[in-house]
């Protein structure tokens, strides 16, 4: 009905009026219901436009681009904008493309959540349009201070991670400056720091974690005032920070006046086994800054994170994030703890963890079966493998075989710092099912002997 | 009933184990939704933490702050971020207190609007959780598109105008460089111009909006690359850029390779004339970048707006705001579209304007008939009067002694850039009925008796 609809109002031009709904009932003899949701889908698509009283018209063609802008090359200048890894990793799925290069799970990972019920009920609440406190719902606050494990008074409610990381990155360090990245690190916080014109200083891991020798020597060089930091279940590696390295990097951090900002990512990602409680627990004197969201385990459009941080820094975070654009929605925020404090919450937590685990199981049997010279970490938490090529294999050649075999993966170079190719691919398990895994690991399959044909 | 649990769990001390929902309704005789609701209360106030499976229990007592975190002085050094005049702006409504100082409409200002509905509708959509694209719902781009006078193409969603001019003007200038406001200014802007290290530079107006040659002075000195600009009823004194103005700004912007941020905030905020078109439909080459939003005329917390850009900047500007927060959260997009085409709106839209003007009206007679020498300019649009104080009269004591009277008003300073005192107020209407106006006057009155005695 959609098509039909859209057909006529191509051939009546824009500006025409298109019949109202009884005429059009008349006309092609179905429910009004169809003809609503046709017309709805038309409003959507920007076919045509409804002007409440006056009737449906079809819209006006886009106009064409300005006759000149070239203007703006001489004001604009080099971009300082960064977005290396967010397209892929945000792009939604294609016809025929199995997605292990996107950043959220599937919708259904863990079960239906009780999402939309609790915005229904956030949205009927009395006075949830009105401007909620700056800083947060107390409520939230609480809970997410439970979490984290601070008080209610040292958090900050934020609209996700991306937003608080790029907060903080902005409120501590100048253009100009470095920020430490732990590497193999995350692209999105990448972005944010380049972005921003802070110069991004890899400091390397091994099995155990960040490295705190190259710490001390990368604070030595730079004078760097931030470190980030995933400690759980790094991105893209899966890396957990050991006991004693949680130590050492506190105690270098101590030294040298150093802001640890921890992104917690992946707290309700874990694999089944128990998971390392957030860093900032081991801190008693605000150097670790924590960041955590619920776009993750909760749902991409839930749109709800915080921040923990003690000391003075709380105060100058607070006032960026008011700068930045105010507070986070009420009717949110408000569905927000419904859901967390729900008892469906511990349940779906529950099964992400196991559909997460059988996930990586099968994957890891997969490459090792297939791909037995390609080597990497089984992880225990988190949505992805950080596959090492073998040597000679060409990162890039491989990414583009892979697309061809209709097969995204992250390119491992968008997760580095440094001028050396990665020999890396970041395999996400987070958008398919266990069912698709085979299949994919055999177009990867192809992908290489593409590459080496 | 929610005070006498309180109050039972402060007895109780941290961790406690609450009884159960039956073990209440027995106790205290009351209704099972009684219970339910006080317990709800315990838990949005943080008193009390619900485990799924386990009960209820006090939550923990508030930790002290650390121990030490004088280090962080040394490592953050002064602070770029500024927040003046916002803290008043956003801060809601206090006991006995008349707010003149707020910067959102009250709620029912225009009647309601069928919001809360519309949310309860988007979050029944199938797939509503999952990221929608980078730059907003197809549907709500072209609606912004439709009533800015551009392309779909050329619109980007935003949550909200604060979101929308941090991302325009961090993505265009670098820390360091100047930023030109016509003054006087909406603080918001300029406190995210001083957050990001840029200067912000003033250019007078008069009676017309913007002077030309002033600008033009301004251009020459400082080489600027941006001009911030609100050429429909400015905050905080509804100047209107006449049309004569209207080509010579454009022409200047022409001439110098300039950019104009063009902050569209009172689309919808008129009081009854008609309302001058955006300056973006007199720009062929995209010299003019037009903000709006729904805040203001939908809800505060319906935090959609929209910037209309055209030629490579549009690129830049799609990107930052992608590096910021990715997107913006599926369900409101949905009910934002769905309210303003929705038949409530127009008519929300002439009641409010309908009220502005009606409150503007009843504010300028009491205001003329008891402060008689005190000048100002009535309004056509917007929330707000600016206030020229007698000479001689201090803006500061006078906004301490209105506060003393139970009169919160905007400081003329936090709307000005430069070294002198303003020697203004902003009188806010917005939040205040028309049967309250002639009270705020008199306190306004007493505060100045009290300053001069």
């Amino acid at each position: 009905m959609a098509r039909i609809l859209a057909a006529r109002a191509q051939a009546a031009g824009p500006g025409a009026r298109l019949p109202g709904s009884r005429a059009l009932i008349r006309e092609f003899a179905v429910s009004a219901t169809t003809i609503q949701q046709a017309l709805d889908r038309l409003v959507q698509d920007g076919v045509v436009v409804t002007r409440p009283g006056a009737g449906t018209f079809v819209a006006a063609r886009r106009e064409p681009e300005p006759s000149d802008t070239r203007w703006q090359d001489v004001t604009l200048q080099a971009s300082p904008v960064d977005t290396t890894g967010l397209d892929l990793a945000l792009r939604t799925g294609e016809p025929d493309l199995l997605p292990m290069a996107v950043g959220y799970p599937s919708s259904d990972l863990g079960g239906d959540l009780p999402l939309s019920a609790a915005l229904a009920r956030a949205a009927r609440r009395p006075g949830v349009w009105d401007p909620p406190p700056v800083l947060g719902l107390p409520s939230l606050r609480s809970w997410f201070g439970q979490q984290i494990g601070v008080s209610p008074d040292n958090i900050i409610v934020t609209p996700g991670t991306q937003s608080a990381l790029s907060t903080i990155f902005r409120a501590i360090v100048p253009a100009g400056e470095s920020i430490l990245f732990a590497t193999p690190t995350y692209p999105g916080a990448l972005a944010i720091a380049r972005s921003a014109g802070q110069v991004a200083v890899p400091v390397p891991g091994d099995e155990d974690g960040l490295r705190p020798d190259l710490l001390e020597r990368a604070l030595e060089r730079t004078q760097a005032r931030v470190l980030y930091l995933q400690p759980t279940f790094a991105n893209p590696d899966g890396n957990v920070l050991s006991a004693e390295r949680r130590r050492k990097v506190l105690d270098v951090a101590a030294r040298h006046g150093l802001f640890v900002v921890e992104d917690d990512w992946a707290r309700w990602l874990g694999h089944g086994d128990p998971i390392p409680p957030p860093l900032i627990r081991d801190d008693p004197n605000g150097h670790v800054i924590t960041v955590c969201s619920l776009t993750k385990a909760g749902a991409p459009g839930l749109r709800i994170g915080a921040i923990a941080a003690r000391g003075q820094v709380a105060a100058r975070l607070a006032a960026l994030r008011m700068v930045d654009d105010f507070f986070v929605s009420g009717p949110l925020q408000h569905a927000a703890i419904d859901v967390v404090t729900s008892t469906a919450w511990a349940g779906h937590v529950r099964r992400t963890a196991a559909a997460l685990g059988a996930r990586v199981n099968r994957l890891t049997a997969e490459l090792r079966s297939a791909l037995p010279d390609f080597t990497f970490v089984p992880p225990r938490g988190g949505l992805s493998i950080w596959l090492e090529l073998p040597a000679g294999l060409d990162e890039d050649a491989l990414v583009r075989a892979a697309r061809e075999q209709g097969l995204a993966v992250g390119p491992g170079r968008d997760y580095s710092i440094g001028d050396h190719p990665s020999g890396h691919l970041r395999l996400s398990f987070a958008n398919l099912t266990e069912h698709q895994l085979p299949d994919a690991v055999a177009r990867l399959g192809a992908a290489r002997a593409a590459v080496q044909a």
